[in-house]
């Protein structure tokens, strides 16, 4: 039987982060990470295989490319038992591996809901990160006409955008009153809706589907209010459920929604086993609630925190929830969200007060490419602690974007901003004199100065 | 004669930012801004007048509209003299004004040196942020063959860049052994005078300009080793010097370098009287010698931190030295920086450590437009605490250079970007698995790690 001192089940962004950082932190331990594909696609390119990539060839993520270079083993099979009590991981081949630290990268599974009808129609596609499903899906996407996406998170507003520019019709469906609902605030979704309306896809909000109608294909769409409308093709992107049926089954303690449970180290209630991605619980850094966020900027830094703990846990290398945060684009415009929006601060009985800002991402505005850029930021009510953000802007709103991360997850109040130095630049940035975060910082300063003299 | 609760001396960056920001503060306090001229000039903007933008008429900053909105009365005068015992200012149109707060934002002047034999020709040009002076030297430059551009400081690199476009042969002189050579380590400057030479650029450097020949108007130039060159023009971009002579003859208490001496509230030593911007003393956050860092970033953090504290202190409002950050671009490439090099620390006797990462600033990187990004980041070598960052990248290099700002104002360590949470999309960044900050802050985790063992 082989032994190892860190045996890593999975290869996505997760695993292989994770077996990255621990290898570089450890460098005299073994590590093996096993995955169940041998190619595997980067997960945020997906929605991009359809449209601006031409094929999932474009999209490999050079898992072995990486793992070769820092030494680590890895090889192509699945995991089908894991025994903590003996430190041992059986897999399908037969293989057996005994293990110092396991850690469990499963990730997760697109969510098919058993409630609806049709579901199981053929061009009925979910958005798996399976290249040769995906392949096949771009296929027949390709040959269809009339294409239903349902859900309009992140994943189902990028492939919208990208199938409707091949010509065909593209339908949003979102059961919820507005598109991205938990990432951004209403006036701010609203501008993503608009946006996305304008490149030609056929928007619903406040509706969810009841069935999908067909004899053997899909042939139409039934919304909740009866309504009906003709499709070759479904794309369900609803949400995700993590893979924990292998740590269940080990007797690892998974929660109620099925994550399995981890601390800040990333450690599961079980000596010895760490587990990180998807498939690990998950807390809100804000609200401290249970959250089913799947992200890879949440993922990866679950990962590297994991390595960095494997045989020595590092105090102040700690992972404190997530702050969710990620970026999209449309065309040339770009969005980003981090933190709690204030819609959800409210929901989980947050006071706050909001700044927003709308400004340009060039000065003068007169600078060819020069884009609107809008900033929300969301503080604490009392303490002025910043505690979300929302950007719309040109494509440098990803890394704006970030710098409200650094600053949610260092726990900075709207002083931090007030009294900060920008590097500014009449074709990178805002001007100096109206840069955004600085802007909107000081509308709820303002605001918190105004409250404390009227109290 | 008038009185006002504020009176502001300066109308570019620094004057508006401290006005708007004091009035959006202190609401029912009255506010004067006098300013030297009419139209303003986007400081930044100023090389680009001669390529990008068609005129200066695109690169007017809207001092007034930005006044007007707030409730500040503005007019264009020249202050000549200050009585900081009676609080009251005389103008060149003979009007008076007294005062309860003074802010001095006289800015800078280019300086023209006295040695340089031949610097008063006809077709030597300077850098000033004069429209009438910059609108003339836009003809006569539009009509030159051969420029010689003195100075390779950023300005100097932008003007070569903008002036290139033209079809004319541009020459870019600079005395120390690199471009931009104050604010990059060798090996990032390089890759950008690369960048600039590829673009049609001629780079001299470790040679300085000794004399301009010429009868009446430039003919050649001859440079410290002798060598001569033709030239139809030159422009000096060798420093700007602090308009501080009212302050001076006011007996306001000014520098060895002429800064106006100022604590981190922006108070200069005589009651009731603030500096800000390009004429007020300034220290380097890290090193804190005296520096001459004269920067929008800089100087507008002044501003603002000023009009905070106008009428009361606020003890975490205040400016703790120039992080010296900004960017810039040519092309479709940006660079920026933050805080100290390595150079400098070492010049200043801080020991570091440093990390330097190569990678795509997209995901997969065969994404149309992706391009590549280096990060640098210096740390000090005991703590791990960020001093200083390099990068370059996209137009996202703005941005990104602004988290690591962010970093350094806030003294984090490298432990904060090893467990940051940054959001990433194919089409805004780098991969997760490689986002550039954490894995320049690994390198030097790795190091300092290695240190310890050895130690």
């Amino acid at each position: 039987m082989k032994t190892t001192d860190v045996l890593i089940i999975g290869g996505s962004a997760a695993g292989m982060v994770t077996a990255v950082t621990g290898k570089s932190h450890w460098s005299k331990k073994e590590f093996i990470l096993v995955k169940k594909q041998k190619e595997m696609m980067v997960p945020c390119g997906i929605p991009y295989i359809f449209g601006t990539l031409d094929s999932s060839d474009k999209n490999l993520m050079p898992v072995d490319a990486a793992l070769q270079k820092y030494g680590i083993t890895s090889f192509v099979d699945e995991a089908v038992d894991i025994n903590v009590g003996k430190k041992e991981v059986v897999f399908t081949s037969g293989e057996k591996i005994s293990y110092h630290k396991l850690v469990i990268a499963t990730g997760s599974t697109p969510m098919k809901p058993k409630w609806l009808k049709g579901a199981d129609l053929e061009n009925v596609f979910l958005v798996p990160k399976d290249k040769e499903y995906l392949d096949n899906m771009k296929n027949k996407l390709g040959e269809a006409k009339n294409i239903a996406v349902i859900g309009a998170g992140f994943i189902g507003v990028e492939l919208s955008d990208e199938l409707v520019k091949h010509g065909c019709k593209v339908t949003l469906i979102e059961k919820m009153p507005n598109i991205l609902n938990l990432a951004f605030d209403v006036e701010v979704a609203e501008k993503i809706h608009e946006l996305l309306a304008g490149r030609g896809v056929n928007i619903i909000t406040g509706k969810g589907i009841s069935k999908v109608i067909g004899t053997n294909k899909v042939e139409a769409i039934e919304l909740e209010n009866g309504e009906k409308m003709d499709m070759d093709a479904v794309v369900l992107s609803i949400g995700y459920k993590p893979n924990s049926e292998l740590a269940k089954k080990a007797g690892i303690y998974v929660d109620e929604d099925n994550f399995i449970a981890v601390d800040e180290y990333m450690r599961t209630h079980e000596k010895d086993v760490f587990a990180v991605g998807d498939c690990a619980q998950k807390r809100d850094f804000v609200t401290r609630s249970r959250v089913a966020t799947m992200l890879a900027s949440t993922a990866c830094a679950e990962a590297r925190i994991c390595g960095m703990n494997l045989f020595n846990l590092n105090v102040v290398k700690t992972f404190s929830g997530t702050i969710a945060i990620y970026s999209t684009a449309i065309s040339n415009t770009g969005f980003g969200t981090a933190g709690v929006t204030e819609q959800r601060a409210e929901l989980e009985g947050i006071a706050t007060v909001t700044g927003l800002f709308e400004g340009m991402n060039r000065h003068p505005g007169n600078l060819p490419d020069a884009h609107k850029q809008i900033v929300k930021l969301i503080a604490a009510k009392n303490s002025g602690v910043i505690i979300g953000g929302e950007v719309i802007g040109g494509l440098e709103a990803g890394e704006l974007t970030n710098v409200i991360g650094l600053a949610i997850q260092n726990r900075m109040s709207v002083n931090s901003f007030l009294t900060m130095q920008i590097g500014t630049h009449p074709c990178l940035t805002a001007s100096p004199a109206a840069y955004p975060l600085i802007k909107a910082a000081e509308i709820i300063a303002n605001k918190i100065l105004r409250n404390m003299k009227e109290e």
